[in-house]
């Protein structure tokens, strides 16, 4: 059944959904008495809700991080939409599907899938294809796989982020190889597809984004490495060869060095040009869609700059009319 | 005229040719006497040549890296080809082809200036455009552009290596702008171009490359945007209109920021999405243009590993059979 | 026409004057009624005005950072003086001065610009003498340096900055040259002059001190070494002689490497005995500036230490009484 | 006379007691009138007290930080004791126990004085027994020696912290020595009982624990030295000889070296064993000890790990059914 | 058949023996015939030998690195034992125990084993002491584990190297453990055992200590968790019982994070007190075993430091009279 | 008695002296026979002195290091001055005047002496004036702090070096005080005086400037700090009055935190203005110092260049006719 998303709300129009609350407060009204103040929120958009004359006990009942299911009319106020409320009743969140109140890749995730099957089914090295096959055959693995973020924060952090970076950057080696004799193509698309793979089982997508405990104690590269063993085994079943042990040592050391170096948590660096390659376009691809998504999604029409990005440890030009430059110093 | 380069030299031939002086000993010979051996190089490879009874005299008459014009003969010697010295006469640096001493791209230079003309004459915007027309009509500094290396040591270091490295990051990023909407391709293509343009200030092709006064005095940093300055002040002559001041920043900023951190030189942090791609693509084609080359070019066939490469800080897997990996640790 | 500063005002005088809102709450009072508190400030002071009986629709006409035409009477209350507001009207920047409202250096302007001056033409190098006229007879440039301050944050943070901080550093040049044969006067004096030249087109002071876009883009080092090269242009107009190659180098090496370290922005280190003076004599003025101003201007009498600074990572010690370390630990 | 600790508190208990007020504020409550709501502490815990119908006057008395002569009544509020405020006064830092209000060790002072005394005694080396005695004997010392924390924050921040932390450090190098024959077993000890000794004149227990003036500026290492020399000038009057003089030093430089590296304010690196060792245990303590605790105390039953701990970097793991883990990523 | 070893050669005695060469020069002598000196060497030590009247086809013959079956004499020359050479046949690697000339650990091997397996087998938690007797009864991996080093350099760099290092830290944790019930004693136990389990596939001693090619690439961490997988994979048929989620990812997270930090090369950085512990106990028992070596082998008797330690970077203190001390600067 | 100083060696003279051996060489002549090649060396610089037909006996005499009585004659060789060596004899280090041998500070040093009490006494504050007096009367200590450089190598290395580079600090304080006057003038002369004084017991002047053990295990900054306290508590004898708490501490604190960050071995960091200006001062006068000299003392006269310094990371720029830079790369 199809639910009415925050975005697809209108004037004058009656709600009864449930939502995911991201902000709570109990507030005095210039009369005197209370009203609650609700940001409900949904995977598309977030809207204000405030319901008259509530009590503290109306308060008590949820707190942020609950779902309610609400019954409430649309108004315009001061040019913004909000949901004047009526009634609220708590939903446990076994009853929800909990990616609908997440944020999602813009892309379509099949056509996504597809592309990714495409890039790993014209590799030319049967020991990868067998490889590759023995991933996209496990429909669990990869029903994960579609649905998990690159990261909790920064860039990828929505649902499908993983894949949606994933078959970017197969597009980043697959044009780039050519330039580049010395990188085989093969070996450089299957590192890319396996480099994060380890995150279908670090990270969980709860009411947000989090760590398993798994995956905050050992961490997405080891694990990966595991998974990878997995399937290893099973490659032969497909190909009739046993898997060339050099191949299998390559592969991992791709994922194992794709963090680029030490500090940054690879057991070892790059040694191999695939490897090197791997760590380079990941994070071109990482940093790029992070500087455009930041730029694009910045609230402030009126200044040439970004808030400052802390994790980015700068501010991003905007550009576009910035008065500050303009300003001459007048006596 | 064509001169006889080491890389042709034949068992038998006589050989009456100017070399550079890369290492000079004299030594002392079973029966007594002493020998001069000298190792001669010029840009397609090294030969060692001996002069029978020699005298402290002959060895006193030039030093390495002086250029000698030599008379002898080539003979094999235990599988290698060496050269008996008859004669020599030193030669002034004046009188040489200096590159003809130095290692050279292997590509063709002139269909590597066609195509930077080409990607640079392909940009839609005008300002741009123009810009790069006001250095691509500098018939002086594109003769400098086209036999700089891209550093002294390390990658592309070699006459043609600044113009190759460019010009294979145009096609980078000719190849991954459309993947990034976010990224303005005319404006990377563009810094792409300008990045180490001060490189042709920066350093020196003499007997071998250094840098200059004035490079080592400001860094090549600095010299870009001081070029970058002079052109630009010429673009309206040729597009007609003032140069936009947001789109010279841009520029400006591409180059200041392109080493990626403060620590590596750069005075910002890149701030635009262009100057970002810019960063990742330049270390992505330096760094792996540096392993492949250092595979291909290692010397010991029988380890699966290359020497260690200090700059790099790492030795680099070559693959192959590696016997270490075999030996059993059997009682 | 000559202001009322904030510092002027005095117990029951009645006021009509612009101030900068610098803080804004509307409160209750203890009768249910609410008033509006405002911070009111310009370059001398600031100080705290409340307007009786206000409603919301008062709030919402400014802002903070919003200049506001006040009419009211100054009050004693509780040993402070306060300001209670009967009426007030929103002023636009354009119509103030802003430097007006910003902190200024306690010396005057016009003797620092003389001693600068003086520095400057006593110089003997003729070459550096004709360069220094070149900047001294632009006026415009001049303005703007007497006013820029020497960094938004930190140390010298008010308007005329700069200027102060430069005028110091000559000083401090002009005695230790003698000290430092090795060290010739005239390039430290002229470094000290254009180190931080670039600053005034990097800083901005509108109603704050902020950083231009090209500012924050290229940095003041790089536009440092464009405003030098400027100028060097047409000092041979002054002096009949072609400004030395090598001269220029080191003004240029100066600015360049005057952060001392790669990682502190310089895109080189200080090669020349000048370079590393003017790095080692910028740190040390502007550092015991800053220590001298925290420690002078720290609020709490009652402790021998400021409060952490968190720029300087540390707490400072301003000595006297204090109770902490006689505390003995008795049972 | 004994206390009313907070911990003792009881459902119906009418309390006459002087409590440290850690946090106060003056609230609104729903019928309009105003209460004031403070936090009250001592060494076994905080309650929180409230004295309705309030005024600012009472509010104006006292600040935290302040300690209070109470009179009030205890009652269970939503399952947490709380207590109802009739009365209070003001009560001069001086005429209370100051580390009645503090947290202290859990471990008996009085039997972990004489484990360390019984440590130092069983020294074999009769130059190191007799500075030891030189330290013992000193009561004053030793007095603030059994009540000074280990630190301001962090490991073993309570009242006996360093007592605890030296003596367990005392057991701990006994165990080990014998598996290092090269490890000098006394010297190892005295280093332990030395390394921090400097922290009775670095630290102050006052309403908690701070620096003094002098251990601010001149830190424990160099204080320890400094008690050090003045207690070895008196061990030749116990043991009838001079101490020897390398001796000496090996202490010195255990103390001067203990941080390990110069990084973490060691003016000099361990190049002893017994140095070195000292470092490696004193750090294994210091943070196991902080491990375990953070991960005792942490407040929140249903998450496997504890909050971010800042100082440490890092979340800890505690462990038990972790929700987030069993979250399967579901259609 | 036991053969006879460099330290147990005497004067005067005839040798016939396989030996490793680790040096070799052929030299002029003061009559100007020419001589052989070769540095042979095997486990126990190494000795010079001498080839009068050699001549280049002599030294040809071998090479650094290769074993030569020797014949000769004992003299006794200047002190100091050496071999006159009459005769030499070169031995093929594979004819030879390589570990014959590799050091060794002064420990007995099967003693070490066998307290290895005491403290395993001591483990309360079934689980545990199931996992590792899954290890134990891999006699392959036992003899390769009781014969690796625990590096190729640094400490514990010699044959059964590991062993040693870790049947010590179990010593070490078994007493400590009491001290800190916080920290469970069998899994410290248990993760001592694992956390280097890696480097019997990283390291291999052939001629001399190596990286195998596996190793290299990915690293003793990750190859550690394969080996656990593999093992843990079994452990239910021991016990009975599945081995329990929690434990296993305990076990994992002490081998990845136990290098401490991931400057270091861990992927995660410790989380829990054992794995904590263990960092910390494994770095003290390194270092410490690394000083006392270094210090006992020291050569020169009459200084007070040993040489520089370039990977220390610090030069350690012996002890004894210092000449350098005692030298007061006299006029 | 005066020596005989290599500097005044003449042509022709015929010499009997003693000199230290910097290096010593047996080589074999053209003509078969051997001759000792040695490298002589004092104060003022160093000769080469040729034996010839020397045998091994004669070369196992000596060492690098010692001290030879040499009897011989001056020769012009290819214009530079040699010794014909025609007999020596070794001399034990106790019979010479060890500082003869080692590089001095071009000052004089009684000139130095009297500078340095004069900044003493001139100052103000009766405490410190009686402080000073206090090092100013102990003859053995300031007949070390004559001699003693200011370190084994880099700046102020030779015996004066100490006092030369502290009596420059405290002119260099003295002219900067009055520029700022929130820093104590009394305090920063008397920082200058202490800073360093620690060097007197962490440096030994014998054949070559070593560490002695006791300043190698504890460093001169808590050396400095132990001699201070012995001083500081006979100042009161002096000045009539008890030394102040306050002040004693700020000198600790000035000796403490010279270094200026914990990662150059400063237990603190600077926290007072005088403690700030002292470390930058000292780094400004050592860094100009030692570029200055690497300037002056550069061999290559050919290049604009100094050689590249290892300890400075850099080349220094010595200016002049630079061939590199206008080699024009020509076709």
């Amino acid at each position: 059944m199809s639910r009415r998303y925050v975005r697809e709300l209108a004037d004058g129009e009656a709600v009864a959904e449930v939502y995911l609350v991201a902000e709570k407060q109990l507030r005095a009204s210039r009369n005197g008495s209370q009203f609650l103040q609700v940001d409900l929120r949904d995977r598309s958009g977030s809207i204000t809700a405030r319901m008259w004359n509530a009590t503290e006990q109306h308060s008590q009942v949820f707190d942020a991080g609950d779902f309610l299911h609400v019954k409430g009319k649309i108004q315009l106020f001061q040019g913004l939409l909000q949901m004047v409320l009526n009634n609220f009743e708590k939903v446990e969140p076994n009853q929800v599907e909990l990616t609908d109140f997440l944020p999602h890749t813009e892309h379509d995730v099949n056509k996504l899938l597809e592309r990714l099957r495409g890039f790993l089914r014209r590799q030319s090295n049967p020991h990868l294809k067998a490889l590759a096959e023995c991933f996209l055959i496990d429909d669990e693995l990869m029903r994960v796989f579609a649905k998990v973020p690159a990261g909790v924060r920064n860039h990828h952090a929505y649902v499908g982020g993983l894949l949606e970076h994933v078959v970017n950057l197969m597009e980043v080696a697959d044009r780039l190889a050519p330039l580049y004799p010395g990188v085989d193509r093969d070996l450089l698309i299957m590192g890319v597809f396996l480099h994060d793979i380890g995150k279908t089982r670090e990270l969980s997508c709860g009411r947000g984004f989090t760590y398993t405990d798994e995956g905050q104690l050992v961490g997405h590269i080891v694990l990966g490495v595991e998974m990878l063993l997995e399937k290893v085994a099973r490659a032969p079943d497909l190909s009739g060869e046993p898997f060339p042990r050099e191949l299998l040592w390559r592969l991992k050391h791709m994922i194992v060095s794709h963090h680029g170096e030490l500090a940054f948590g690879s057991p070892v660096v790059p040694m191999t040009p695939e490897a090197l390659a791997l760590h380079h376009i990941d994070n071109l691809d990482a940093k790029v869609h992070w500087f455009v998504r930041d730029i694009r999604e910045d609230q402030n029409p009126a200044s040439a700059w970004t808030q400052f990005q802390t994790a980015l440890g700068r501010r991003l030009f905007k550009g576009g009319t910035s008065a500050g430059d303009d300003e001459v110093i007048e006596d």
